[in-house]
């Protein structure tokens, strides 16, 4: 940030009276542009004992497998992004959503808020984001292809969870550089 | 916003190529300026059988009671950060943390994370937010004078998981205007 959005005069990085972090502080118009993390809201989709990934036709990880998820905007609940970033990414519709899993990355400012649910019909297709969208068996899962530590926790969880037969909701850091937790 | 935060020319609304939402793009230097939800972490601080609440000494809800809790900052996690303002708002320390509820409130572009923990001692003290830091019981708790709907669900979630001895983690939506859903 170089500008103030709210008169176009240059900003300094300051901290503010009353505050104790730095902050774009415009001395034009006083204006204080604070800066947050952002919210990545995704779904785990499921269909009978399948998993439906998404190969990613755009960066970062361009060709990579994730679960379909991206940014929560403006005006939507993270459910309702969720099913959004779904839909756009894989054209697949699912019912029966439960919070299932949040993650912090505050390396890079982000939380990500997963969702599983169910699909009722094997229906999804390529879109502008996925050059690939698929349902995989446990077995079929491209562990070494998947684009993002949040699908490997996600997807991992969950068919421990089913095994298990009980779905509680995770919470996890992903710490930067990342290593695998995978054990097989 | 009116200017380009990174040329500081004018920015106009519109929808991006192969975008469907309406952003402040600017032609000057092709810089989209997207604008998303932002979090809100908080803490439910347990001492013995008492809740720690803090009255607002500053806008909004000025004078009310609430849980401690403030915007999630760029690099923290939303654990780190619940518990940086249960400590700036109450001066409370607490341990044993654990996810408790997220709340959309998607009018106001909030999502709301809070987490459950205890005090190991009954230390606490007003702040520069908080006019007066007090520990409650459950027939003590001034219902009538709270700041937010997001305090009021989560206090009666947890009076209601400790009776049945089970800490689920909620997930509800906040619609404005709120109705309040306390019974007695």
């Amino acid at each position: 940030m170089k500008y103030c959005s709210n008169c176009g005069n240059a900003v300094v990085q300051e901290i503010p009276l009353g505050d104790n972090r730095q902050r774009y502080v415009c001395h034009s118009c006083d204006f204080i542009h604070y800066q947050n993390p952002r919210v990545i809201v995704g779904v785990l989709p499921v269909y009978e004992e399948k998993i439906l990934l998404c190969r990613r036709a755009i960066e970062p990880r361009l060709g990579l497998w994730t679960l379909p998820a991206g940014f929560l905007e403006n005006g939507e609940s993270t459910l309702e992004g969720a099913l959004r970033e779904c839909y756009e990414e894989s054209y697949a519709t699912v019912v029966e959503p439960h919070l299932y899993a949040l993650f912090d990355i505050p390396q890079i400012h982000q939380v990500y808020v997963f969702y599983r649910a169910k699909m009722q019909r094997p229906e999804y297709a390529v879109s502008s984001e996925s050059s690939e969208v698929a349902l995989f068996s446990e077995d079929q899962i491209p562990w070494d292809e998947l684009a993002f530590p949040v699908v490997e926790r996600t997807l991992l969880h969950f068919l421990e969870d089913r095994k298990a037969g009980l779905f509680n909701v995770k919470h996890e850091q992903i710490q930067k550089p990342w290593k695998s937790t995978r054990s097989n």
